[in-house]
């Protein structure tokens, strides 16, 4: 979805050189590929990201249940990897991911779907069918 | 960017009703309303939210500094507030913004210009000219 350059050698990826934050997390946002829609945000620690990179399945860390939370494993709604983005101060992830289905618990492609217009929250998409 | 359909009628908004980390703090996502392009990530407090909707400049908390940072008030890359979202979580906010220049520090239009592919880190652009 993006014109892209390659601008530098590459030089190994080593996910120990990012910045977690005390409990050993990064922030990581899901992008859908095609739509370019954002379409959530979770955590991983370094080995969600291995897990990640490895299987090409997006894989977080659940910090509700303390576990890895392959992304769809239980719901069918799997987020296929397809490409891996690190930020400028390296403390933050982006995922393009090739969504199926619903991204969001509440069965909406994104969980972003409540707008805040003229001081009011307004919902922009109902539960996929 | 997104076909919008309104599905319930709107209740007022209050910063107070999101959850923030034990600092206070919101991760709030900027996106480039035109490209779809994802082009930062950084916090937000109660009043940085307040202050991003009511002059529709979008500001967050500098952790660094501890204070607001007007996004471009000294290197005029400023981000004027198109549309304000929030997650189904109440825990993290997606911003589309009207980006003026650079969105990142480095002066690259976005700060996720470093891919990892191969498992080898790459550059995905120069910084603007």
């Amino acid at each position: 979805m993006q014109k892209v350059f390659v601008m530098s050698h590459p030089v190994a990826f080593d996910p120990s050189t990012l910045k977690y934050n005390e409990a050993g997390l990064i922030p990581a946002i899901a992008q859908d590929e095609v739509s370019g829609e954002v379409l959530m945000m979770a955590w991983m620690n370094a080995q969600a990201i291995e897990k990640t990179l490895e299987t090409g399945r997006v894989t977080y860390w659940s910090r509700s249940r303390q576990s890895f939370w392959i992304k769809g494993e239980t719901s069918g709604h799997v987020q296929e990897l397809v490409d891996f983005r690190i930020d400028c101060d390296r403390d933050c992830l982006l995922v393009l991911v090739r969504q199926t289905g619903a991204a969001c618990h509440t069965n909406r492609r994104t969980c972003f779907y409540t707008a805040v217009r003229d001081g009011a929250e307004t919902e922009l998409m109902a539960p996929m069918a």
